[in-house]
């Protein structure tokens, strides 16, 4: 019986080890395709994305998986990772399982539809031509959550997809307290007589030359060549195949150096979890960041707490004036710092600065909730949009196309998915205050340009893990409580009355 | 019947699509591999491939897949993509079913092993270390003959998998046609008092440049660059993952511009052949090069009949030039031309000439049919080595590192591959003749540089067809005449008495 187990359990590694395999080729085509793949073979590769994809598909809600989730769920003497490998499984299974399969046929065909509608609909800011497609994604997926059940808040099934423990109760207090707070520091910036001038961050900088400072600073990070690479793409992003496969794309902006340097210690913040989980874990499911929200903690992690770091610059801004063309050498330390600190309310969500970022995405926490919640209609939404964009940020966006039509996330019918990114934040501050009680000489880290402590600290508390622990258990682990805003409204303050000499 | 006949032939048709999908997935991690994949991260994906690739033998012998063999097989009303596919589906089913599965198994190492002893008996020149992998290598191979059958001769059933259709027979007279003729044409020519300069060559050739001029060189022929791209390898070649998406590598020697050059064209002549099989093929293994053989005539087409041709240089030498620093600025075209086509004998295959490369592969083809024959020993190959290549070549390697250890191919089980590459040689010789009728303003053609009239002959008469047609087929459908030396030998004597001003 034992022995029938421990081989049951080996065969179910095995059939997982097959998943996790084809999703390693699926995720390199994907890869290919963003950086270079010829344009005339893409019909074909997508198919094949699409057939092996559908393979994966069918495993994971095979009679098969069936029969190995029957016989391990409740076993004694199975191995931490089988268990939660079976878990995701098991949820996985459930999800796909619960929804008929015609009413998903059809919702991935409304999904692609709509995609290809809201690329037209956003380059017109024609909101009604979206409207029926969004009205129908609201509302295959309120059926979806009728199938899966939900706890507490209907909404909360949807978070649980992303940020699986967080819920709607947890996210108002958060949000609430976020918007008290930064709602009017944006206020007061914005009246401030002390704004930074910017104008010598527009000037050229040869491509090449940002991406040799670009990879110098991964490598002061701790990013892994051996394990990695840094390729150029339109939208940038980190894809981990394997840990000894992480990449890192970028983006090249010749009269704005920002985009590309700010964006790989972005997207090198994400690789570094990528590369450091524990090999243990390699050709299960759990090989991979625990939530969206605590990836995106690394990366802004990376991108604020180091990249716009004071201390950061003191170490490399000479190294950065070597690498531009005599952009700077006008420029002291102190008024690029506070330029490359600069906040100011704006409209687009992805060109949003650390401290509004945060209110872009409590705008959309705030209508999604409404809308799985019926307290919003879809109709509304253009008015509601620009309503609250007035209130929080004091701009208004001139069409729909700048305003609720923006984000392709909706579209793709992600309904709980922006809450991740101002969670990352959080998680980023909170976690921040834990590491400076290990770390207390964290500036003088950032000033000797040896980043590793930190890459260190991360690996121990956070990356090793992968998903064998949830979002809020590594956060409780690490900082002793649970989800706080608190940190990230001191840093904030603390961070913005000194770039705006505020009193 | 009818309608349940269709339904079965859909089905086969997905079933074959789905093992395709695989294909190009393993296609596009070995050209990762082989461009830039992190080293770390090999490991793992060299289990991905294996999984994948496991998969796909799994279906190719499947009850499944026996079940569509017995229905379809002999059906009339099939199309003819179906019933080509059909064909080259038994044929792997017959050839992977009647090996035992623990033979099969033990094979796989066997051959692992022995290429990882090979080496470094390779790099020790150390024969005696890899005699007995040898040896269990032929005994094996020749077990898999009695399992398979055979017609006529043993080694036919080898020669089948590379080049179906061509056998002992017609080998014997081919290369026995070649060897008299070109052994003396050899031997005229290491006596001739007019042997080109070649020392400009070996001069500094920045890398940048060379892929630069190997572009302008692609562009020419024709390979279409959003159905492709070209990267850098140690070891060059060209790989089509669909017809929409076929890549070409190369290598870059800075003080030899000849491979990279060379090398790009050669590859490019493989590419066009992938980049212009019929569409109507994609998704079925009839979608590549029909065999070796042919997929050879087209690069040693490129290479040769056009690469190494006067008139192509009367187009592109000034070219060469500008992206040259220097190194050809006293150097007339004709003695460019004649250092090009400089004729040698010599130990390594891999580095011969046009005109001795046939005779490296005679030895090895006689070699191969007496080991298949009970005619030659593994342990006496060192010495009958030896003795053929200063029988035809006049050259004596100094040790087996240099003589029968130089390659891979007997390490991995490759017999019967060899004599694909002569016949390449002899296939393009016949085509060239043939294309002649159609252009006969070939020199024109070369010397305008706009090679497109070439690629169209050879998409309409080869490429489109894919394995539609079988290698002798096409070679009569276009030449209407079986294999032919003596095209080759008048080409050869052509050109070379030229080259060496022989009377």
């Amino acid at each position: 019986m034992a022995e029938s187990l421990k081989q049951t359990e080996q065969q179910f590694l095995e059939y997982v080890k097959k998943m996790t395999a084809y999703n390693e080729a699926i995720g390199l085509m994907y890869w290919d395709m963003r950086t270079g793949a010829p344009k005339q073979g893409l019909e074909q590769r997508s198919e094949v994305i699409g057939m092996i994809s559908s393979e994966v598909f069918r495993m994971s809600t095979s009679e098969e998986m069936a029969a190995y989730i029957a016989e391990l769920s409740g076993q004694e003497n199975l191995s931490e990772v089988t268990l939660k490998t079976l878990e995701e499984c098991k949820k996985d299974y459930d999800r796909n399982k619960k929804i008929p399969a015609e009413e998903y046929t059809e919702y991935v065909i409304l999904q692609s539809k709509a995609e290809s509608i809201w690329e037209d609909a956003k380059a017109s800011s024609d909101f009604e031509m979206f409207r029926p497609y969004l009205e129908k994604l609201v509302e295959m997926n309120k059926r979806f959550i009728s199938y899966w059940g939900y706890e507490g808040n209907k909404y909360n099934t949807l978070l649980d997809m992303y940020e699986p423990g967080v819920t709607v109760e947890t996210l108002d207090q958060v949000f609430h307290q976020l918007r008290e707070k930064i709602v009017p520091l944006v206020q007061q910036i914005s009246e401030s007589q002390n704004k930074p001038g910017t104008s010598f961050l527009f000037k050229h900088f040869e491509k090449d030359k940002q991406r040799d400072f670009s990879l110098k600073v991964l490598e002061q990070m701790g990013y892994n060549f051996k394990a990695g690479r840094l390729d150029e793409t339109v939208h940038p992003f980190a894809t981990g195949l394997n840990p000894g496969d992480v990449r890192v794309t970028t983006k090249y902006d010749e009269t704005d150096f920002r985009t590309a340097v700010f964006g790989t210690i972005h997207e090198g913040g994400h690789a570094l979890y990528e590369q450091n989980i524990s090999s243990g874990l390699v050709g299960t499911p759990l090989c991979t960041g625990t939530s969206m929200g605590i990836h995106e903690s690394q990366s802004l992690f990376y991108e604020n707490f180091v990249g716009r770091h004071f201390s950061f610059w003191k170490k490399n801004y000479e190294l950065l004036k070597e690498y531009a063309s005599g952009q700077f050498n006008d420029v002291s330390i102190e008024d690029f710092y506070r330029a490359i600190n600069e906040s100011k309310p704006s409209l687009i969500r992805i060109e949003a600065d650390e401290l509004t970022y945060p209110l872009h995405i409590i705008i959309r926490y705030e209508i999604e909730k409404g809308l799985f919640n019926d307290e919003i209609n879809v109709k509304d939404l253009p008015t509601i949009w620009n309503e609250k964009y007035e209130q929080y940020l004091g701009v208004k966006p001139e069409d729909d196309g700048l305003g609720v039509l923006q984000d392709v996330h909706w579209a793709g019918g992600s309904f709980g998915y922006f809450p991740s990114y101002a969670l990352g934040y959080m998680y980023a501050a909170q976690l921040k205050n834990s590491m400076l009680k290990d770390l207390p000489n964290y500036d003088e880290i950032l000033e000797e340009g040896n980043l590793l402590p930190i890459k260190e600290w991360f690996t121990k508390n956070v990356h090793q893990f992968g998903k064998l622990k949830k979002p809020l258990e590594i956060l409780n682990d690490v900082t002793g409580e649970g989800l706080n805003a608190q940190h990230l409204i001191d840093y904030l303050y603390d961070k913005y009355s000194k770039v705006y000499q505020l009193n």
